[in-house]
């Protein structure tokens, strides 16, 4: 009984505090009733939970690593089954590592003597470190090769006295016994609040936050021991994790039944219970998620009745019905040379009418409204990361990680051994040359980040040539569609070939997203960054950059350069030989910029989160599965012999929030960038946020290791991410609004042109004239009689001057008065939007008026407490100083002269 | 000796502290051998030092209150200019109170009995307030009607233990006696500051910061006793206010010699040594100010080097060579009706080579490296302001200066009491009802916020007035000019009347500069905010808002009003019945707006800082000299023979840092706003500044009381203003380059237009044809021969279509296409300039390295001292824990078993 006597004998011995030592315990989750309830259960249960042998002292950490061929063999009298797994295990494992390793292969002596040696090796330096462990205080206990051959675990648990002390490093924050009410309040909002909170309640999750207190263990961070990070770089330990809490059943239970169901999706996420088991890093990714979330629902409330407004609208549209009216008898010039012919306006009039719906006037209304939305949202995600701080006492943490990384300290240390090398081998120069230009090129850092640049440049140059790519296969099939097509198809030519190319389109962004993210990490090795948190940054900058790049080229091209660079009819512009730019559909390009978007979401979506995120797993199960050549019985009945750790070893490894967060920062990018073309973006990112939630949650409770337990203040490099993201919507949403849309040449024509002030005549106005006899030679349409009568003038969207002006096809005076109407909207709109952003952002403390009155109230209470302390202090010292024979005069009053001369 | 005795013996029994009290004593000011330097030399001295009677508590906090007339009769045995002296003063005091005060009037003896018992009122009231400061610890002399009469003083002395115990409150940080070398390091940097260093050693001052930390005695802040400021408030004490720190005389004599003089303007001011004597509030505004005046000497010289690129490219400038030229013979229409003749372009040659100097090619670029100039100051300042921090171990420090401000209790505490007076006065509803309305509209805080918005935006409005009103006076007087003046005056008419009008302009903004200052003091008071913070945030904001629209708009119109709204020859536009709107001279208003600004900046950096600054506290000086009878011998005798806390009365109250930094603020604007049009702002800012630095120095030694120590960990709202402006200063300048200057059409002329290339024919391009039959009846010139000939077709600045045209004086292709540029050019502009701020933004560090490596350092070796401590600890208790019989195994290694099934 010696280990429990020491366990419980420690915080009594603890001295500096003593403000209720108990209370704390269990505050922190450090429960002193769990291993007198484990100790009176027996051994029994203890075997199977994350308890060392003696079913007391509980594994808060965990590290796996190698078990060298000697022991194992001894141990290899397990059954068959086992011994399978054993093998497959251990193939799994030589993969990922650098030395080939012979296996019960008697014939090659020397190699295997040369690895027992590696192996000593391995095992002397797990020694040294353990035994550093056990001067930190640690307390070990090793499990070799049981049950699972090959692997063998070193459980840690951390005692009270070494908690304590990493606490107080840590600046970690107490409870104290002192307690504070904060008064309810009794103005209206408070009541309005409480009636919100009444109505709102089923929105909940049942969890007892208050209640769950006591119930959490606090995992302890080892980010101070670089040292055994160091090691698992160098294989030495092959794993490092902590586990996963079952012990408390009700806790990892209730983290599944309250959060990580899709049956409950709408209520809010119990994200003090997740920061308590996963740690605060965790617990802001989902509180952040969660926030983002909420905010959707009214920009979709928003966009669904923008959308509605033109849906309801579109009858009534000036433009739309002048195209559909089959009187106007507008003659328009060929869409493409020789194949195409004449057409006549009134065929667009389908398309004409769809753009209505995403370009109208609520679109300018939505698109600020947008603009705004975002600025709140980052207020509201500040004030929610303060309210956070505050709940969990993060206000005074200040985050240090600055120690290098165990890849960096390597990377140094080997430069600086090849460095000695070399000049050593000085006396070689010539076989040395190329060495040096090879160390020259690949390892010296300024060339280093030059050609990271470079290469990413190189990356965004390939997106624009997929791209440009795309758009080709887009040119190439509509001609040749025209060519062959009966006159029947025509009309579905070009929904045809959008919707291919989009889908194209989607299938390679979804691959070379893959691609990019593996170059990306690819890059950042090689970079080798100084410390971890420079190395995540660096990291995240270059995928974003690429990511980014790869989801919006083919959205900016559609947008900002399709139709604009076509030139005019009897002089357009050809690329690659002969092949035409193309055209936009009558209504502007805004339409196909929307099948794009709403592709591109939707099916990126689905996919990545479908097939990656769902299938791939259960593939990649199923796998391993028919390797390991069980039957799911048989497997699971092995699995439930496994205690904790062992079947916390066979869960996926956590893998770090990044990726979760970029598919969300690009699904903002999505909601907020080109939000004036697509009102119902907002939508479309809610109902996938609402199953993201879920799934996530299902993936950190059951697929994952249980990842270490991070502190951090707030959500770092993402937050600047999405700021920048939204100033710059301001802008693209500007220029969406003025060039893409119609929007401003039709308040011009409706203020400066119009005879009467409507709308009436502005198609007309939009179309220049063309003189069919200008056409440059073999240009001519193949089939000109195909409308049943001889064209001699056709019109195209364009403003120039008419053929019988003095300056023909010039760009006439209506273009540069449209251009400039165009160049000041966007002036005043980005001005406008981003001086009440700036006002809104003014307008919301970044603290939430309760949490600073309760913050100013405890340190009030604090100053008062310590003042009453040294009060009673210099009572005591008055008193014992009245006793002492020094001191005649005992009234403080005495103090005081009054000196009148 | 019992103070004595309690004074020392203090330290000795503090607990707590036991790393070196002697030290820590002397390193924040607190210097015991100060005490017994004095007790040897004896009360003779003591007397006119800073000391209690004794000669030895020094005192910390002076507050001064009225003595009543029954204690100062008792004293009125004085001579008689001291008589006189008294006499003075008390009226001057009695003006600052409501009650008017019968002196020596026997007759109304009710009121003096009255008046008596409110002076016994206010002094209950000190002593209790005095028993609450004994009660805290402090301890207190009185010298009341001592040599100067009518005026009390309660001396406060802050004992060690109390300000250790306000030190832990405040989290202030204490040296330890721990050291660690920051290790120069080896690398090419280093040694290039170093060589810096030493090259600029002479313009340091001689002040060896590392000497002179002994000498400082810490002011002890007496935010907390909000009682005392209440009392203030009520009049029970009249000023507070610490010492000037005459006791170490190398400490006053060091900061006049090598800060507050004049001679050594060319050196970097002591900063360290101002923080300690006047805290770090006021030491960072001298820090900023540092900074800004560092600043600009870059901006002055690349100024400079603009200005004189514009006079070397003068005589190439092929515009200004086209005007001069005789001939180009074309005749201008025009400039006023009837008075004015048409006139010859080669007139305006002057103007049109004087305005080359400002609006040059080189304008654009000087202008973006101005954006960029005004983020890297603030980038600097921001490096400056960590390093300062940290320097002056402000790292952890928390503002919170949340408790409400005395005036504010006060006024909520009235509204209570006539809530209270009201509901009982309710039985008179009649004679009440007027009372109620006055009530409600001026002390309900809604409709109040809402007045002071509308207060400050008639204020504003009178700014425009104003500004109209300068107009309206500069086209009367150029017509009434141009109709009397011989013809030999005519040339210079433009030239008087812009000088005249820049003038008036400059001495109505300097009035009204004053005028606002108070409005916006009053309209805050009004306010009645709730903490002294947001009384001062507002009152800045206010303050800021007015003068800045005060001084800026003239400026404003000019730029971009000024010469637009004019309208065409044959359809001029009219204001105030007939006065047509100024033109523009040929060259641009660039001109015009170049000497306003100049005559603005000099005029009121001249004006406010030399007679504001230095000749009114003179003049100040000299009545009261004259009104208390004395000639300056006698002055002089009479203040040799007053105590340093009776010398600090006699100095002006200390009004705080605010119009010091408005006044950089408005100058800063002017630096970064216009800079477009006026590249030799900065040096005249720089000039100005060398100047405002020592004479703030010389105000803050000499003529003010010590202000009270305020700790301060960055300047406040006064960085956002500053953030602001940078901002603003890019969309500004963009629309000045592109609007009021004409380097887009001359850039669009010679890229589109120019039939060479080159600008030649540029001028002719800009002027636009006018038919004379077309002038609307009685405009015509009277004396249409002027010229010698008949004109039939003049021309005029703008682009608009010839007589002879189908669109006769419609704007033409061309005015739009130059729109159209002028706006691309702003988006470009503001955009391209705002990433590049963004990206030197993100490219300094905010942390300056070597700070953030020894914050680091820091904060290891406290990890490494408290490590080792904990090992001490562990290794007793092992020790003890052996010798114990409940633990019979010692050895740590034991904790670890080894499991091998």
């Amino acid at each position: 009984m010696w280990r429990n006597e020491k366990y419980h004998s420690v915080p009594e011995e603890d001295q500096g505090l003593d403000l209720g030592d108990r209370k704390i315990a269990g505050d922190i989750g450090y429960d002193d009733d769990d291993s007198i309830r484990q100790t009176s259960k027996g051994p029994q249960h203890s075997k199977l939970g994350p308890y060392f042998q003696d079913g007391q002292r509980r594994i808060d950490y965990v590290l796996t690593y190698h078990v060298e061929k000697s022991t194992r063999s001894r141990h290899s009298s397990s059954n068959s089954f086992v011994k399978s797994l054993r093998d497959s295990l251990s193939r799994s494992f030589r993969r990922s590592r650098p030395e080939p390793r012979p296996q019960e292969d008697p014939e090659i002596a020397s190699q295997q003597q040369k690895l027992d040696y590696h192996e000593d090796d391995m095992r002397f330096r797990r020694d040294e470190f353990e035994q550093k462990l056990m001067d930190m205080g640690l307390e070990l206990e090793k499990d070799e090769g049981n049950k699972i051959p090959g692997v063998g675990f070193l459980k840690i648990h951390a005692p009270w006295s070494v908690l304590c002390r990493e606490a107080e490093f840590m600046k970690l924050k107490m409870p104290t016994i002192k307690k504070y009410d904060v008064s309810p309040g009794s103005n209206v909002v408070e009541k309005i609040n409480l009636f919100i909170h009444k109505v709102t309640a089923p929105l909940y999750p049942k969890v007892m936050e208050n209640r769950v207190q006591t119930e959490k263990h606090l995992s302890y961070p080892f980010s101070r021991e670089k040292q055994h990070l160091s090691l698992l770089a160098n294989g030495v330990y092959t794993s490092a994790y902590p586990l996963h809490d079952v012990s408390n059943v009700g806790n990892v239970n209730l983290l599944y039944e309250e959060w990580a169901s899709y049956s409950i999706f709408y209520k809010y996420q119990p994200i003090g219970l997740i920061r308590k088991y996963f740690g605060e890093k965790v617990g802001l990714y989902f509180a952040w998620l969660g926030v983002y979330t909420q905010m959707l629902i009214p920009a979709a409330i928003v966009g669904v009745i923008v959308f509605l407004y033109g849906c309801a609208t579109v009858d009534d549209n000036i433009p739309s019905m002048e195209i559909c009216d089959e009187r106007n008898n507008i003659t328009m010039c060929p869409l493409c040379d020789r194949a195409c012919s004449y057409w006549k306006l009134v065929t667009a009039c389908g398309t004409a009418r769809a753009s209505h719906l995403f370009d109208n006037t609520a679109t300018v209304f939505f698109s600020i409204f947008m603009a705004l939305w975002a600025t709140m949202f980052m207020e509201h995600w500040k004030r929610r990361q303060m309210r956070l701080n505050y709940i969990w006492d993060l206000t005074g943490f200040e985050e240090e990680e600055n120690h290098p990384r165990a890849e960096y300290e390597f990377h140094v240390m080997q430069r600086n051994l090849k460095r000695e090398a070399s000049s050593k081998k000085l006396v070689l120069p010539i076989s040395n040359l190329f060495y040096f230009i090879f160390y020259f090129i690949f390892f010296t850092k300024p060339i280093l980040i030059f050609m990271v640049v470079h290469l990413c440049f190189i990356q965004i140059c390939v997106t624009f040539v997929i791209v440009f790519g795309v758009v080709l296969y887009r040119i190439s099939i509509k001609t040749a569609l025209h060519m062959s097509s009966a006159s029947a198809f025509r009309s579905n030519i070009r929904a045809t070939v959008k919707t291919t190319a989009a889908v194209i389109n989607l299938i390679i962004i979804i691959i070379m997203d893959e691609i990019y993210g593996y170059v990306a990490r690819w890059l950042t090795v090689k970079e080798v960054p100084k410390t971890d948190k420079s190395f995540e940054e660096r990291l995240i900058f270059k995928t974003f950059v690429l990511k980014f790049a790869n989801a919006f080229t083919p959205i900016v091209y559609l947008a900002f350069f399709r139709g604009r660079l076509i030139g005019r009819p009897g002089n357009y512009v050809y690329v690659v030989g002969s092949y035409r730019m193309e055209e936009c559909a009558h209504a502007g390009c805004l339409m196909e910029l929307c099948i794009q978007l709403c592709i591109t979401m939707l099916g990126k979506q689905l996919i990545q989160n479908n097939l990656f995120e769902i299938g791939i797993p259960k593939l990649k199960k199923l796998i391993r599965r028919r390797k390991s050549k069980m039957d799911s019985k048989q497997e699971e009945e092995f699995h439930k012999t496994l205690t904790r750790h062992e079947k916390d070893h066979f869960l996926n490894p956590y893998v770090g929030l990044n990726p979760e967060y970029m598919e969300m920062i690009i699904q903002f990018g999505m909601v907020t960038l080109f939000v004036a073309s697509f009102p119902l973006a907002p939508l479309f990112a809610l109902l996938n946020n609402i199953i993201e939630i879920r799934l996530d949650a299902k993936k950190f409770v059951t697929e994952f290791r249980r990842p270490i337990a991070a502190r951090a203040k707030d959500i770092g490099i993402w937050y600047n991410l999405l700021r920048g993201l939204s100033k710059t919507a301001v802008i693209v949403n500007a220029f969406v609004i003025s060039f893409t849309s119609d929007f401003i040449p039709r308040l011009v024509y409706q203020y400066v042109y119009s005879p009467d002030g409507t709308l009436h005549g502005f198609v007309n106005h939009t179309l220049s004239y063309f003189n069919v006899t200008d056409f440059q030679p073999n240009t001519h349409p193949i089939d000109p009689m195909f409308l049943g009568y001889e064209v001699q003038i056709c019109r195209y969207k364009d403003y120039r001057d008419p053929p019988w002006s003095d300056t023909p096809y010039e760009l006439s005076r209506e273009f540069w008065n449209i251009l400039a109407a165009r160049l000041a909207f966007v002036i005043v709109f980005q001005n406008v939007v981003m001086l009440m952003s700036d006002f809104v952002d003014w307008l919301i403390p970044d603290i939430p008026k309760d949490i600073s009155v309760q913050i100013h109230k405890e340190k009030n209470l604090i100053v008062e407490l310590f003042m009453k302390e040294e009060q009673d202090k210099r009572l005591l010292r008055n008193r014992q100083s009245n006793r002492s024979p020094h001191q005649p005069r005992s009234r403080p009053a005495s103090h005081i002269q009054t000196n009148n001369h």
